[in-house]
């Protein structure tokens, strides 16, 4: 067992790091007292979840995302950026490290900043625990922004963005303007939503559309709200007696060509505007007891299955495995049976 | 409690096929045994996932491949068709309703097909569990293909679709043509790769990607074979001695233009012919084996979850949540303490 020095973690030693992640990922024995060592000095980086469906850019997104935050590297007030690619790649093609090679280009080099794919494929305990667990780690080194990027659009996708205080939704034209983007299910998690590639044709319509469904959306929201029922619990209701315009968060729309840089600017605004947002009305710290609560259900479900599998008798697992098979009893009865 | 008897829905029965899906969905309590009674009679449909990005038509090519199959419908012994859409879709825009309505169009009045999305967003027991409920129900009405459609390209879908016989994974030029179809990791999982919206710039690249992309894959994978190691459980590893090719199933791409209906012939000659495969490799039995451990273990981590909760202490809880929150111990500490 390597040992691992929590304290060398906390002043930023890069090869501490990278060996507690590592031991996070194998979910080392070693693993889990480090993160509680770790915790107690976490609750200050800024989580920004950034998700959307491939091919829409995402990862120049976040690079031009965390070079802007960088600019000013030579401060040694700059805020310092950790990414975490969540990247259920292929056991064939290595994508996770081909991945980290390509995207560190123009930042590599840069102490500020720390990169790592997570190629967690069937990883122990699913990848949000994962992912709260590097979050932990990074978090305690002191990263002050933790850029968490999903691939894909998928539900664990969405989860994981979840975690983050700000959700990027990205989208790009003639990916987002139809029914698919109704179905993709995300929207309503964005804070900020980005059309990425916007030089691309039917940007135009994709912004459009975009606006549509965030006005529905909105319009549903406000008669639930009115009828007293809040669909966004973290976000406060307008009253029905004063018809207010509501005095939460509403969704922004960016347009952006990542590979040039174009918008990266106001977006960046945008997103530290959203982070003011989340201390002055309260929601950051309703957001981090969710997340935490959240965490603490999960590991709670994996704990369990752990100590389940350690007490159970293969043989017979084995066996009643089989005659589910057979059809002697259905996969309900079979967990009866064995519980 | 809705008495669902399970003969009306062996006989087809729409009414109760309706409501057994319903209760299902709901987790009502008379699900779990109604599944049970259906049980034995499942094990013959070929159930087909179809999954693959946002915006690569899928529906479409779902939508194609039913008609195709029921072409004959006349024909009493002409197979019988549900589809599962399953649609991690809005609260706000209802948009597997949606879906349903749009998608049924020249579908619609043929009893040999039966239509239902899954909106079943943080549904109970999970999107997995569901969709292996729903195969138990259809599968034993009677139904020869279950063609399971995931959106997006998710760990979640990718873990759904892979429940099925045969996997379809479904891309559209210029979305798979770069790293971004690298990263999907969805590729290994594939039977059959369909680029869909061939009519599109870029279509040829996009085959010409894949066909590279699946040989490398091939190459890893005989090296891989010939090491002893076998990256793919289920399939036949050539002996070093001979050098024989594989005697598996190699994954072949279609080119389609679904919404006219191009190319949907081949793929459903390839459909049947890997079907046939199956059949005579033994893969068949292996994959429903598979399967079953599959649905026998979600339903251990649901039940265990459930029963733990039902035991718990709620103030206990919140109390240690609230220390969580405040820093005093770590989510780790925190579970160890609970259980």
């Amino acid at each position: 067992m390597i040992q691992i020095d929590p304290i060398a973690i906390r002043q930023g030693d890069r090869l501490a790091l990278s060996r507690a992640l590592t031991a996070v990922e194998n979910n080392a024995p070693e693993s889990r007292d480090l993160q509680s060592a770790l915790f107690p000095f976490t609750g200050k980086a800024h989580l920004i979840g950034v998700t959307g469906p491939a091919g829409s850019g995402k990862s120049t997104l976040v690079n031009q995302l965390a070079k802007h935050f960088r600019q000013d590297k030579d401060n040694q007030l700059a805020p310092k950026v950790a990414i975490i690619a969540v990247d259920p790649s292929s056991p064939f093609t290595g994508g996770a490290l081909l991945g980290d090679r390509i995207r560190m280009g123009d930042l590599a080099g840069d102490k500020g900043i720390f990169i790592r794919s997570m190629a967690s494929r069937g990883a122990l305990g699913g990848l949000a625990n994962q992912t709260a667990a590097f979050v932990t780690v990074l978090d305690s080194a002191g990263f002050d922004l933790i850029i968490i990027e999903t691939v894909g659009a998928g539900q664990a996708e969405v989860d994981i963005a979840s975690l983050a205080h700000t959700v990027i939704v990205v989208e790009a034209p003639g990916m987002g303007d139809d029914i698919q983007a109704i179905k993709a299910g995300i929207l309503e998690i964005a804070d900020i939503i980005v059309v990425n590639k916007a030089d691309r044709p039917g940007a135009e319509n994709t912004i459009r559309a975009l606006r549509v469904m965030l006005e529905m959306a909105q319009r549903k929201f406000d008669s639930h709200a009115v009828a007293g029922k809040h669909l966004l619990d973290a976000t406060p209701a307008p009253t029905a007696e004063t018809q207010q315009p509501q005095s939460g968060w509403l969704p922004t729309i960016h347009s952006t060509i990542a590979v040039d840089g174009k918008g990266i600017a106001p977006l960046i605004d945008d997103v530290q505007r959203h982070r003011q947002f989340l201390r002055e009305s309260g929601e950051w710290q309703q957001k981090e007891a969710a997340r935490l609560r959240r965490d603490v259900h999960a590991l709670i479900r994996e704990a369990l299955l752990t100590r389940w599998w350690e007490k159970l008798d293969e043989n017979q697992f084995a066996q009643i495995l089989d005659d589910v098979i057979h059809r002697k009893y259905s996969p309900i009865e079979a967990v009866e049976k064995l519980l």
